[in-house]
């Protein structure tokens, strides 16, 4: 009978305990979790503070007792390991309610004890009005501070994916909000030129957002107010009743009521280093693909592991719950003789931004140029379906691949609809290992209210292999500021269109009219041709090249070009 | 300097044109439409009538004029091309406005002629108020004889594409609506049991649904009704007022006021026999991979077409836009110098039936029997994105696959949110050649608002991978109004659940008390067992097989029994 003993008990743990029942029903199963919850919906718990999920019931999604039920899983919460004994094969728990302390041995050790919120040493961040949200217990805390103070305004620190979903959840609020980011974009996973799109709707929103500032240091100024007990107020509320004031990077100060730290996760591998597991490079718990530490009787998953990137090979630390649950599934298949190899992860994301969804898979520009991968890239923004048919919204894709081969090395997609299904067309192809050219062959659903009939995926493939074959000349939107006296720029959108913003300096020809007047053109110039999206402007390319002209196109057009600086 | 005759103006042939234009400048480039309408938007023109696209214009996204300024096309319409003269290189031209004829000279010509709406001899077909919808002038048709005799009960015949979405277009016109449909379903690309969901949706709306009835005969009764000029009546409504008196082949008879045969399309192909092009078995016009005819100066793309199937690289007739385009584009560029081969059409559709959308690719149950091609089949129902999260609809998804190899066949998909993204997701996979194995290991967007971090396409997967390694044993939702003596039911929902019906026979212990109650089971026979979707089927059916027993487990659950029924 084997015995496996499993550390945390959210994606991973809960995913293998599961799995290795399902496998086997003689294995004795024991599931260890800190806190006193397993298996909840660790992603919804901004959803619940904005009140968007109403119960808080439906982010419980086991119980110990529903665990062993069904999957005669021995759970054992507010149990906190504090030792794996190797060679005894044991691990020592401290049991958190009645403080006592017990070995447990094990045939096979799963860690599954995910990643820490990072909080700076900024000074005075320790207050009672500053919290992270990972877990139940602080979506707790962060519910009685707005329960009990009604905040009018918050502030969030770090425009990942749980900052962008509290900075939300408080404007659902009606708390005016504060987003800081020290980066000069939100939404790491993209690359900059895309965020311009999350940066517009968050400014849209009112929401105040500070890119490139970083928190300084946090003073807490308790009020003066004695609870009225009689009054039905509860004594917590003393305790909390206050503002902050915190000194920025920029030289401001800033008066709010309530702080959310969320610049990020690390790794927990406290346990797995003091029982001398080797740490991987980027300081997670290394793991080979079978999903097994350093010491073959223990495995790792989830957030506190580092995982092979699908694209480099590399390792690389990717916090998402897909990855965590696969590899948990995987893990409990090994442990019981199976074997299951894990593929790499891509790192495809998403996330909600009010309106926008913004997601990406793959490499981004920024991790390809730190690796220096060679590579190159189109914008195309296509409607999400047949644009005469109610309900279409511009879906804003980017898409990199490798020069000469084509291979897909990522994608990023920004807009109101239809972005989840290009990135996970995107995340599908490269893992397949296609390359744009056959991009283009994709057949994909269509009717009027679901796509189009060359759908944004098609396109982008288009304009990709128009750069392989040498029939398109690109020029991107950081080029544009910066033309040589051998350019000339010329805008072939209607003079309508300019209204709502142009380049300064170029030459406006409608591309219906520039047959005719392809003689205002100077020949011995090339010319830098942009419309709004790109599309007119490979028209126009076309037609210049065709007589004799050097070109290039705006890839993505004026839009991705304003866009990039907002 | 290349000269280019087009013959057909929309999908295929507007792409080709535009296509060519961008290759070369010097190219003379002849598009000739039968029609008043180039490159019109055929796939709205329902949605026009029933009022979700208001404005008509919308619907003509290019003109002559627009045309000829854009890519310099010299567009034609009301041109019927009468003959091909393959020897002299010419066609004959009939101008349908002035009655002239002429010959126009080409070097390549493109055949885009599309397809005709098949309508039977049916006794009385041909009426004022039986109308096929394929153009503009159809649509138009059919507006005026709403606009004119406010009909207040329409009849559909046939449950594809059109009909369907003219269903709906009467459906919320306030029209009361009988729909027609031979076969035992509507929505022919997936399998009955899948068209369930769609009927009873379809039903739930009070559309008149009538499965496996034909029309047989159709009778013209005029209302005597002078038309009152002087009251501002159009005196087309004279010659329209009336009302059919139809007869079903169930011995039914109906009264209704406006008709719209909707049975399918074939192949538009008198030019091509006429000028001895070789026609396909199926009755396309053949062409080879590089979209050329018999005659290598003579390609043909679209509706019109008959084209390699992706699966089995036999001919298929597939008349959907995404393949028209692509091959329209592709044609343009073999005729300048390219070397581009279509690789194959799966067949991807979507059809939206009033809330749900109901999606396929690759080939279909009915489709792999009749080839007698060797497959399995997976079915789960799962939320669209995380079910704690507002707005989760089921996503009813089948998976058909090779035994041995995991090789995917084919994917069907209904529900009311994400069915598009699944289908695309599949058809992607499948062109890309993966197994059901690697579609496990897809990495997906995952937040609550747009998926879950296990997706139905990973859920699939993984029952699929299960069967394939021995970890599961399926019964299908056919095979159990028929089983052995040998053979127990076993529902494992929970009471609760029964009241929405349940299978006759079952005994019914929830899988939460399995484990105890095991003993109630008999053991010399197979356990079948049941529960909503198949989920706890399978923790209970690996539950009873690792306690020795003989299982096998409903894929789909009762959800699919139960649809398949509708």
């Amino acid at each position: 009978m084997t015995k496996i003993v499993i550390i945390g008990g959210v994606a991973g743990g809960a995913s293998a305990a599961a799995r290795a029942r399902r496998l086997s029903e003689n294995a004795q199963i024991v599931m260890f979790e800190r806190g006193p919850f397993v298996s909840f919906a660790n992603c919804g718990l901004p959803y619940h503070i904005g009140g968007e999920i109403k119960e808080r019931n439906k982010l419980l999604l086991q119980t110990p007792e529903s665990f062993l039920a069904r999957f005669n899983v021995d759970v054992r919460v507010m149990s906190n390991i504090t030792a794996i004994n190797r060679e005894a094969k044991t691990v020592t728990v401290h049991n958190l309610i009645d403080g006592s302390e017990y070995q447990e041995s094990y045939d096979f050790l799963l860690l599954s004890p995910g990643a820490n919120p990072i909080v700076p040493p900024i000074p005075g961040v320790d207050n009672p009005l500053t919290h992270s949200l990972r877990n139940i217990p602080d979506m707790d805390k962060i519910l009685e501070v707005i329960a009990l103070n009604k905040p009018e305004h918050a502030t969030v620190v770090g425009g990942g994916f749980i900052g962008l979903e509290m900075m939300e959840a408080f404007h659902r609020l009606g708390i005016r909000t504060t987003l800081l980011e020290m980066a000069d974009q939100v939404m790491a996973p993209v690359d900059r030129e895309m965020a311009g799109f999350a940066h517009a709707e968050i400014r849209s929103k009112g929401v105040d957002l500070k890119l490139g500032v970083a928190l300084q240091g946090v003073e807490f100024v308790a009020n003066e107010h004695v609870t009225a007990l009689d009054a039905g107020e509860n004594t917590a509320h003393q305790h909390l009743e206050g503002q902050l004031h915190l000194t920025l990077s920029n030289g401001e100060t800033l008066t709010t009521e309530l702080l959310i730290m969320a610049i990020g996760v690390r790794p927990e591998t406290t346990l797995a280093k003091a029982a001398g597991l080797r740490i991987g490079e980027l300081g997670g718990i290394w793991t080979n693909t079978a999903m097994q530490t350093s010491d073959p009787a223990i495995y790792a998953v989830g957030d506190a592991i580092e995982e092979p990137d699908f694209i480099t090979g590399n390792p690389t630390i990717v916090p998402l719950a897909g990855p965590a649950n696969r590899q948990g599934r995987m893990a409990a298949d090994n442990m019981l003789g199976r074997h299951e190899t894990y593929q790499g992860t891509q790192g495809t994301a998403i996330c909600k931004i009010f309106d926008l969804a913004v997601a990406a898979t793959g490499k981004n520009e920024k991790q390809l140029k730190r690796a220096q991968i060679a590579y190159e890239k189109v914008y195309v923004h296509t409607a999400s379906h047949a644009s005469y048919y109610p309900g279409a919204e511009l879906v804003s894709f980017k898409l990199m691949f490798e020069p000469h081969t084509g291979k897909i090395l990522g994608a990023q997609a920004v807009g109101k609809d239809g972005v989840d299904k290009r990135i996970d067309i995107i995340a599908v192809a490269q893992r397949a290992g296609m390359t744009v050219e056959q991009l283009q062959h994709l057949e994909l659903t269509y009717a009027p209210p679901y796509g189009s009939a060359k759908d944004v995926i098609n396109q982008a493939a288009f304009v990709a292999t128009n750069l392989m074959k040498g029939d398109a000349k690109a020029i991107h939107f950081d080029e544009i500021d910066h033309l040589s006296s051998d350019q000339v720029l010329l805008d072939v959108r209607n003079p309508g269109e300019l209204k709502n913003g142009y380049i300064e300096g170029a030459i406006n020809i409608p591309v219906d009219q520039l047959r005719q007047r392809i003689n205002e053109l100077p020949k011995e110039k090339e010319i830098v041709i942009y419309c709004q999206v790109g599309l007119r402007g490979n028209v126009a390319y076309r037609q210049l090249v065709n007589h004799g002209f050097r070109a290039r196109n705006l890839l993505g057009g004026y839009r991705t070009y304003a866009f990039a600086k907002a």
